[in-house]
């Protein structure tokens, strides 16, 4: 603590910026405890002994006649030795003071940067600049503890949290077994001086000798098909490494319903699975940890998200009931438990936090991405998208919100596609087609340059042309439709092959063909035909929510997962996925789970915030809504029976309306898909 | 349920005994219903489902003036259907009635068994009838749990809470991991309806399919030297099987002194030490599992109590710092965790419970001695003494309670002494020497005749005769000093050697033959000194505890202890080892850390009261207080050098004062024992 001989009974007025909290204290009175007693959230570790440089402000000298104070060089304690140390040790610019070594002399301006703020703002997401505050779960204390006493005989441990208690005012602490058993030693190594986690403020998780400043957490969004993870840092809020890798769940299943089958199929199959996406976890925590150089035993919290059947595999739970109706969940809650608890090798105390599940079909993937989206905050009339094999829809705005999941299967991931592949280089994801010429032009993922322009079959020689991918497929069947090789109930218009020999007699249908040669690729009737199912689906289910809540029109769409971030929102409408819409308004806002993730992982209301949420959350189960088989039939068309497009009219132009097939369709005869084994993705 | 459509508007008066409680109720009301309305202590597992038989009440017929009431046979309804099945699945007593399903018809007086209480009283001790009241940490639940519903999409573990907080009033439950893993099958193995087990209202922590009304407990007493094992019925309280064994760290060390210096000099042995003690308890739990035929699987409570050393070690905590001064505890607070988390082999989610402890000598073993002896409920003063290695001694009553330990060394167990052993076969427990001719005559372990007995030597031949074990050496020291063959202060008088051939002298100082011949069992000058020394420790430890709190006198003393239980009372006050004191008011009262533990297992109150209790503990550290050292040399002399005995002298000729030695004695030399590996037992 800093000399305080200064102390005598004057007073002077400080005022913070930029808060604007002012107020008088007596002569000598440290900066710091200045801002405590005025509520300036101003950080500090090593609670005010120039250790953790965290409290650092500037000094503003000048005459502020707005808060009535004339703020002078000598308002302030001269740079004394503690703070040139720490200046050696680390980086302290010019002019900055450590808040707890400077004193209070004269009347003073204080300049708070917003790094040094407990609760800083940061950015969780480039795309809209989207600023959660810094309210992390795990908070450090560095903190003096007294030395045992043959005469008073308490506890280490005893003797730890009275002082906690009184340099930091934290009361009732819990304490794993695990950190119990090194209490002792850290205690000694560090000379009674430790540093402590608190895990929101009721358990300690770690102890560390001496002072400390860093600790982690992860935020993991557990796909089906890849798992991401970010490795924070907790005090700053920066993503200090970032790693994904495929869910090695995926040898036992590609789809979540083959990988539930497998485990009805073979018993004990489900700790297979469990294992596998334990291990694909542990790997990432190491990728992760080696690149940014912590210490795996630094990762203190952990927050997970995925779908419910990703959800429960991770925590141990059999999937089985997920794999058909009533289709229930073992739990629907957040959870908090120990990371060693499903197997994870960061510390054994690290504490994860599952966010909670909505319903059957709609996890706590959905659940980030309320959080991360915020249709609850916003007056608009939000419809959210979350594409896969399952689509999770979410509807609504401040007033209210509805979710409910639509079994689109398969085929935008490429699969079901007979040239689709997934989204990887040489796959094609990008298409044009001359409404004249009916000619196609296409852009292959890793090159940048189109299939017409200069150097493409070079560029592409190494790659390849090897397929189509979920985006590719979307634009060629709404350009096939915008040029009028398709008709509005799907059929490839067998005339137009007089116009052209792209489109070619295959049986009794036609396709079109995209690229002839050696690797053809090419559109048949059954790749058209399993799109407007798909889409049919995810049109379905985003009008039965709009009923619930009388809404012909919404007033704004967002696209998020994999697919979804990759997508062309204006050929998603012109195919009729998604409800007409100010196309201005229609984005793909990337992997929202991700950041719904992160948010969760950096701010513990926003936890709060979403578990009180979903409790709200109206779930809709298409499955059983009468008026789904009819809203499915009706969407088959493109982009729609029945609705108008008048929105996207003014963007595109639409042709005419032109049916080939007769009225049941191939699309009448569909069988609902979710059955036994059919699931939420 | 019953049927209710007797329900009219009619009411009855209904009377219960032995309670007293009484109350006016419709017609129709199960009996069960009336009581719990009043507040009548009634058990049920099954809630009023007619399948757990807990509810089982007696009707009294006749007219009861006292109470207003006359009770008929058609007061009840009949014996009915469910009732029927139950006596014939198990066994209910004529005229019993199960109160979930008689219903009330008429006025009606209704004697509760007190098998039927929950909160029924238990004897947990034999010798004083000590009783306590069931108050389980883990209750039993039987539930109906809804089936899942698509169109409202609750978790399973949230429909299981929503049902126990409607059919038993429990909120807020949490579960372990574990439980949730298996939730969803047993709640359909069930068909819904399941018993969840619940630790102390907060944490589910088993769940069965169906029906269950088993869980049991185990109350285990961690010793230096041996471990017992309790396993108990939670809902009867009954001790169902019992069973000790060596404690296997012995192979590291006999005493605790040499367990620490094992974990000092050898890196890692404290995990080696652990690892050992923990493997005994499960091989406790293995036999008394088998014996009882109970599934380990079904032991939900645990409950251990030992010295700070063997407390730190089962937690896994290095007891380096118990082995010198400041003797720091890592904690001093009871603790509650997971039995897995001390690699227990019962049920992974059993909750282990840890008394707290006192001191850094004075362990959860003594609180539990609080607990068992309670004399903090009495105006009496008592001195509770546990003897071992380390002796912790106890004063007080209701008002004040102080603690110390002292450190006796091993003489009284055996060690130290020349032909001293272990408390079993073969070994010399009883002495009585005639004070004319001097000769001896003694008992053995292993036989009930005495040594001058017809057939002693037969009897013995096989056991042999083969050292002296703690309480025969405190007799035979107090005899020879009744007898005259020991002075006052501690020396065996050569001069007796003329009188009787049993003296004999042993270089410059005299031994005392106790058995002759082949295998030569002898009192050496070197076995008085070092019990003086114990003895000594022991007294001046009581004397320091008196002082603190003013006392002349104290009003009872009970020995507690392996060894502590099998002392003469009289003998042990002849040499001094205890203060004067009434010879009635002197008991050894058995395992009184065994019985504490057992009553924490069967009583949450009992918890709580010495969790708070030991807080106002007053705690002596005797190695610092600055007349220890007189009075244990004063202590030093046979009984004392300066107490008078009057009590004692009422009940025992006690010799006039002979001292032989000069004043300053082996005694003034004595290092204290307590350095650096020096601990408590």
């Amino acid at each position: 603590m800093p000399d305080r001989s200064l102390v005598k009974k004057k007073t002077h007025l400080i005022a913070f910026m930029p808060s604007g909290k002012r107020g008088r204290f007596p002569n000598g009175t440290p900066v710091l405890e200045a801002a405590r007693l005025l509520g300036v959230d101003i950080d500090s570790v090593c609670g005010g002994r120039g250790i953790c440089g965290r409290c650092q402000v500037d000094m503003t000298v000048g005459k502020f006649s707005k808060h009535g104070v004339t703020s002078h060089k000598s308002s302030l304690s001269a740079f004394n030795e503690v703070e040139q140390k720490y200046k050696e040790r680390r980086n302290l610019k010019d002019g900055r003071r450590l808040s707890c070594q400077a004193l209070l002399l004269g009347d003073a301006v204080i300049d708070v940067p917003a790094t040094s703020q407990v609760h800083k703002q940061v950015v969780v997401k480039q795309a809209d600049d989207r600023k959660i505050e810094m309210d992390p779960a795990i908070r450090l204390h560095f903190v003096q503890v007294l030395e045992p006493d043959m005469h008073n005989p308490t506890g280490d441990f005893e003797r730890l949290c009275a002082a906690l208690k009184q340099q930091w005012d934290l009361e009732n602490l819990e304490c794993d077994i695990r950190t119990l058993q090194k209490l002792q030693k850290v205690l000694r190594d560090g000379h009674w001086s430790v540093t402590v986690a608190v895990h929101r403020g009721t358990r300690i998780t770690k102890i560390w000798p001496g002072f400390n400043n860093q600790a982690y957490g992860i935020a993991v969004d557990v796909g089906s098909t890849t798992i991401a993870m970010h490795l924070c840092d907790l005090s700053t809020g920066a993503v200090i490494a970032s790693s994904g890798m495929m869910n090695p769940q995926i040898r036992y299943g590609e789809d979540l319903m083959s990988r539930v089958s497998y485990v009805m199929m073979n018993p004990g199959g489900e700790l297979l699975l469990t294992e596998a996406v334990r291990s694909g976890i542990n790997g990432l925590i190491a990728e992760v940890t080696t690149e940014a150089k912590v210490d795996p035993d630094d990762i203190l919290n952990a927050v997970f998200v995925g779908n419910p059947i990703m959800h429960h595999l991770l925590l141990g739970i059999d999937p089985t009931e997920l794999g058909g109706a009533p289709f229930a969940l073992a739990t629907n809650s957040a959870m908090t438990i120990w990371a060693s608890e499903v197997g994870m090798t960061s510390n054994p105390d690290c504490r994860a936090y599952f966010l909670p599940c909505i319903a059957g079909h709609v996890g706590a993937d959905t659940a980030a991405v309320i959080l991360s989206e915020a249709p609850y905050l916003q007056e608009q009339m939000t419809l959210i998208i979350d594409v896969g094999t399952n689509a999770e829809i979410v509807l609504g705005n401040n007033e209210r919100l509805l979710a409910a999941s639509s079994p689109t299967g398969p085929a935008f991931e490429g699969a079901q596609i007979s040239c689709g592949q997934r989204a990887a280089a040489g796959a094609i994801e990008r298409v044009r087609i001359d409404p004249e010429t009916l000619e196609p032009r296409f852009k292959v993922i890793g090159s940048d340059l189109w299939s017409d322009e200069d150097g493409f079959e070079e560029e592409t020689r190494k790659i390849g042309v090897t397929g189509i991918c979920g985006s590719g497929i979307i634009e060629v069947i709404a350009e096939m439709y915008l040029a009028g090789i398709l008709s509005s109930d799907g059929v490839i218009d067998g005339a137009m092959a007089a116009k052209s020999p792209r489109i070619v007699a295959d049986g009794r249908t036609f396709s079109y063909v995209i690229r002839d040669g050696e690797s053809e690729i090419k559109i048949y009737q059954t790749d058209v035909r399993a799109i407007q199912l798909a889409k049919a689906a995810l049109y379905a289910g985003a009008k039965l929510l709009m009923d619930k809540l009388d809404l012909e029109k919404v007033d704004r769409i967002q696209l998020t997962g994999a697919f979804g971030s990759h997508i062309d929102t204006k050929y998603a409408m012109v195919l009729g996925m998604i409800p007409d819409c100010n196309l201005k308004e229609v984005q793909a806002v990337g992997n929202a789970a991700g950041v719904g993730a992160r948010i969760a992982l950096l701010n513990n209301s926003a936890r709060d915030e979403i578990e009180e949420l979903v409790k709200t959350v109206e779930k809709i189960e298409t499955a059983v809504e009468p008026n789904f088989q009819q809203y499915f039939v009706e969407a088959m068309a493109i982009p729609h029976k029945t609705a108008p497009y008048p929105e996207l009219s003014k963007a595109v132009k639409l042709p005419a309306p032109k049916m080939l097939s007769d009225t049941s369709g191939e699309g009448g005869r569909r069988r609902r898909r979710r059955g036994k084994v059919e699931a939420a993705d």
